[in-house]
C-alpha cells in the first residue's frame, strides 16, 4: 500500500504554531507534523515536547523539526511566523517587518518544491495572505488566511452564552479585515437556522438589554482583551488553524470565514479579506457570496479599502 | 469523589437499540448502558457483544443487561421497543400493538422509580412519545421523540451531496410527523447561513435540474428505501438517539428537530410533532418557533391533525 | 493537493460488515467505504443507512455501494462474506461452502486490479485467510485474518472485570485457531506490565476463587454464548476489523493477535494461525515470537495441526 | 436530571496549566474548567482564549476564571503553580520557594471546602505532593503527583521509535523520583507483552547498537533537553495531567506511574515516589507492586532516600 501520510509543516514554532500542533496531535488530524523555526532548537524542543503526548492522547502523529526547504512533500504549510503586534501598535504597524520575514520564508518554501496549500495566521493576516499569494505564484484558491475565522468563532461563543445555545447551533460571520474594520454580518446570523434579528424582534422584552453593537465590539476586541492580559493569543487561533487544515486534508467542504483573495466576489478585486468559503482538498473550493444588507456592503467595501491600502503600501509589484 | 456516572438504559435490544448502544460505546457518550429486552437473553447477548469492543474502541463504557424495573438511577431511558411496521403497513397501522407494549413498559419503568428523561424512537414515534408522556406523568420537557431528527439528517445529507458541502454547514428541518405528512421547511434551509432558496435563485442555470420537491420526497422516503432493501433501518436512527442523548448528558443545548409535546407553540396543543428544540440536561429546554411561510404553516397544521387523530384513536384518557 | 483518500471496501454487507462500517464511520477511520454484497440492494441499503449518520457523528465518510470488481483503488478490502456456522456445526463444518464463496470473490477482486491489503473475518477465519493468500497470490504479509484478536479482546475484557482494571492496562493473547483448539498464553498475560501469574501467586487468598481455566473457557466460548442468544456476533468482531484497519491506514504499528500465514515462526509453516503481529501500512510488518512455555508450545502445535488438516482437506493446490 | 457536571480546577494558569486545559478541551474530558492564577487577569485571559476553541473542536467545555476559595464543588484540583527550576538549579533547589506557595494555595483550597482529588504537577513534584497530602489532611489515595508518568511516556516514545512500535503496545515505567535519581525498571518493560530484555537477547545482531543505558538517560534528560531549548516543558506534562484526570473522572482504572504516598509498598514509608498505580474515581485505587530486580530495588531505595531528605528538610511537622 503506497503511503498516504498526511503531512503538515508549521512555520513558526512559537505559541501559535505549537498550540496548533498540540491541537492537531490531540485530534489526530494528520500523520506527520514538521515544526520549523528560525531558531532550529526551538522547533526541535517543540517537536520533542509534542512527541511525549502520544502515550496519553491515544493518537499517533510523528512530530519532528525541519526547515523551510524541506516542504516539498507537505500537503499543507501553516504560516505563523511573523512580527507580533505590540500594545499600542495596530496590526498594520507591523506590516513592514512582516513583509521581509514572509518574503524570505515563502521564497525558501517554494524553492524547495512545495506544491500544496498555504494556511496563514501571521498578522496582519489579510495582507500577509495576499503577499504569500503574490510571492508563491500559486493559484489563489491554494492560499488561505485564517482571517475572520477566529472572530466568527468568538462571535458564536458570545452568542452561545447570551442565548444559552451550543455554538454549533449558531451560525454567523465577522467579515472583512481581521482587525479594526471588521464587522458582523447580522443579516446572516442564525440560531438553529432562524435569523437572530427575528428572534430578538419577537422577544423584545426578554432581550431588552441585549446590545448587538456591544457583542460586535466584544467580538472584535476579544483578541486584544486576551493579548493585554497574557501577552499573546494562541489557543483559539491554534484551533482555527487545525480546523481549516482538517477541512482541507479530509476534503470536508466545511464553510468557514477565511481570508480569501477576491477576484470579483462581493465586487472586490486585488484584495484579500474575510469571507465565507468552502474549504476542501483543493483549498478554497468556492466562495459563498452572502446577500449583505446595504449597510453591511458598505462596511465590507470600507474594510477592503483599508486592507487594499496596506497591500499597496508594500509596493509588491516592484518587489516580487 | 461521589459518583457522577452517566447512565443510560435502552429498552429494546434489537437492531435500533443495539446500534444506538454501539454508537455510544464508540463515542464514549456515557459511563453505563443497561440493555433491556423482553427476551432477557437477547439483552444479555447484546451487552456481552458490546463489552468486547472496549479494547478496540479505546473507550470505557460498562454495558450490562437489566429490566424495566431497574431504571431508578438512569439519567436517560431510550425507548426503541415497539411494533415494527411491515411493508404495506403505514406507521399508524401498527398503533394498537405499540400502545399495549408502550403502556406495559412505561408503567414498569415508572414503578421502578425512574426520574430522568425519556428519549423515544419506537414508531409511530410522535404518537408513542405522546403516550409515554401521558402514561409516565412526567413534565412534557422530559419526554422527547426522535421525530424528524432523522429525516432532517437525511435532508442535510442529500443537500450536502447536491451542493458538495459538509452536512454540518447545512441547516434545515423536516417538520411535523415522522411519516407521510412531514414536510421540509425550505424557508429556513440554509447553507453556510445563506438561504438555499436564494442560492438557487441566484444560480438558476447551475441548479436548473435541481428539484426541491424531489429532495423532499427522497428525504421522506429514505427510510422506506432502506427498509424495503434490508428489513430495518437502524444506523441513522441509532446515531440520532446517541446524538440527542449526548446533548442531554453534556447539557450541550444543541438545536435538534425532535418530536415534542406542543402546548401552544406553532398554534398547536394536545399533539406531539417534529419541531426544532434546544436539548440539554433538562430535556427540551425550549422550542424554537420558526416563522414558517403560509404554505409551510398549513402543512404543519395538516400534519399535526393527522398525528392528533392517531392519538385520539387510542382513547388514552380512558386508559391511563 | 493530490488525493490521499483512504478507501476501504467491505465485502459482505450483513451484520459483521455493516457493524464494522458503522464503527469506522463513528471513529472517522477512513474517507471512503464501499459496501459490497451479492445482493446489491442490501449493500445499497446499508450505504444509505450509514450515510445518514454523518450529521450526528460529526465525521465525514463517503459510504456507497459497489462490486467486487471495483476494488482497484482500495487500500484495504475487508472480507466478511462467508458461510456462517449454525448451532451444532463447528467452524470447520462450514468449510466447503466457504471455499466456493471465497474463491469467487477473491478472484473477482484480484481481476479488478486490487493491490492493497486483505483483512478477513469470514469463518473459519484461519483457513479462509490461508485460502485468500493462495488465491490472491499476494505476499503473505498483505493477507491478515482477524484470528484470535477478538478472543484476546474477550480475554482482556474478562480480566479487566476480575481485576477491576482498564482493559488497555491488561495485555494478553489467545493464540492458535479462532476456534475450539485456541488457548490463552498465560505466560505472557500482564497487568500493568506485571505477569498475572505472579499477581495471583502473591495474593493467593484474595484470588483464591479465581480459576484461570474458567476464564480461558469463557474466552473461547464467548462467541457461542452470544451466537446462541441472538443469532450472530458482530459488534466485537466489527470493532476488531475497524481496529486492525486503522492500524494499517495510519501505519500505527500496533501489536495485535491476528491470523497470520506462518513461514517458520513458532516452528510452523504452511498454516495460518493467531499470533501477535505488528500491523502497519505494509500489513503484517513482522510477527512477534513469544517464548511460550513448553505446555503452551504443545497447544500451539496441536492447534496448528487442526487448522492444517482443514487447509489440506480443501486440496487448494489442485484448485488454485 | 440532576447535574453530573465534571468539574476541574487548574491552579496556575501558565504554560503547563493552560496546556493541560487545552488538551482537556480538545478531548472533551470534563464539563467545566476553572482557571486559577495569582494574577487573576492571566486566568481570565486563558479562559477567554480557551473558550474560543469550542466552535473548532466540536466539544463543549465551559472555561472560566476563579480563585482558590472557589474549589468546593470541584471533582479534581490540578496544581501546576510552583517555582520553576532555572538552568543550573536542581529540582530540589527550588524547594523552599515551592513550599511557601504550596502551603498558601492548599490551605485556601481546603478552607473553601474542597473535597475531591488533588493532581499535582508542580515541581519538585514528589515533595510537593507529599506536602499537599500533609497540608490538606486528605487520605493519601486522594493526593496524586504526576511523578514519573511523563518520564514513562518519554521512555515509551523512545522505545516506540527504536522498535518502530505503537507506544500503546509498549509498556514500561520510570520509577522513583521525577528527577535525577529516577531509573527505568527494565525487568518490566514489555513490547506486546514480551519482555524487552528477551527481545534484545534473542536478536543480538539486530540490536547490537542498542544501548539501554542511553535510552534511560535520554528518558531522564528529555525534560531538560526541551527546557534548555524553549524555556519550559508543557505539552507532554499537560497531556499527562489530562490523562490522569480522565482516568479519575471516568473511573477508568488505568495503571499509570504516578507519584504516590507510600505506606509500606516497596518497603517504603513516609515518602512520595513514582510507582505504578490504578487510577479511578477514588484517586489511587491501589498501587501495583512490581517484583523489581535486586538492582532496581536498590535504585528505588536510593531514590526514595533522596526524596525523603528533601521532605525532611522542610520540617513539615513543625509547620503544618
Amino acid at each position: 500500500m503506497k503511503s498516504k501520510s498526511r503531512k503538515v509543516a508549521i512555520v513558526g514554532s512559537g505559541m501559535v504554531g505549537s498550540s496548533c500542533a498540540y491541537s492537531m496531535v490531540n485530534q489526530a488530524i494528520c500523520d506527520e507534523i514538521m515544526m520549523i523555526d528560525r531558531t532550529y532548537d526551538r522547533a526541535m524542543a517543540q517537536a520533542l515536547d509534542l512527541s511525549h503526548c502520544m502515550d496519553f492522547t491515544g493518537t499517533r502523529t510523528k512530530v519532528y523539526a525541519g526547515t523551510s526547504s524541506d516542504c516539498a512533500g507537505m500537503d499543507v504549510v501553516i504560516l505563523t511566523a511573523g512580527a507580533n503586534p505590540k500594545p499600542g501598535q495596530s496590526r498594520l504597524d507591523v506590516l513592514d517587518a512582516a513583509a521581509v520575514i514572509t518574503k524570505d520564508i515563502v521564497t525558501e518554501i517554494m524553492a524547495g518544491g512545495f506544491d500544496g496549500i498555504f494556511v496563514i495566521a501571521a498578522n496582519p493576516v489579510d495582507i500577509v495572505t495576499y503577499m504569500v499569494w503574490k510571492i508563491s505564484g500559486l493559484p489563489r484558491h491554494r492560499v488561505i488566511g485564517t482571517g475572520t475565522s477566529i472572530d466568527s468563532s468568538r462571535l458564536k461563543t458570545l452568542l452561545s452564552e447570551v442565548f444559552t445555545i451550543d455554538p454549533r447551533s449558531v451560525n454567523g460571520y465577522a467579515l472583512g479585515e481581521h482587525g479594526e474594520s471588521q464587522f458582523v454580518a447580522w443579516s446572516h446570523v442564525t440560531i438553529g437556522g432562524k435569523p437572530v434579528l427575528q428572534i430578538i424582534e419577537q422577544h423584545r422584552e426578554r432581550f431588552s438589554t441585549l446590545d448587538l453593537e456591544d457583542i460586535a465590539r466584544k467580538t472584535k476586541d476579544a483578541g486584544w482583551e486576551i493579548f493585554t492580559r497574557k501577552g499573546s493569543t494562541h489557543f483559539g487561533i491554534g484551533s482555527a488553524l487545525a480546523y481549516i487544515t482538517r477541512s482541507i486534508l479530509n476534503d470536508e467542504h466545511k464553510i468557514i470565514a477565511v481570508s480569501a483573495i477576491l477576484d470579483g466576489e462581493y465586487g472586490q478585486s486585488g484584495v484579500c479579506a474575510g469571507a465565507p468559503a468552502i474549504i476542501g482538498r483543493g483549498g478554497i473550493q468556492e466562495l459563498l457570496e452572502l446577500n449583505l444588507s446595504a449597510e453591511e456592503s458598505k462596511k465590507l467595501e470600507a474594510s477592503c479599502s483599508i486592507i487594499r491600502r496596506g497591500i499597496e503600501s508594500l509596493h509588491l509589484e516592484e518587489k516580487v
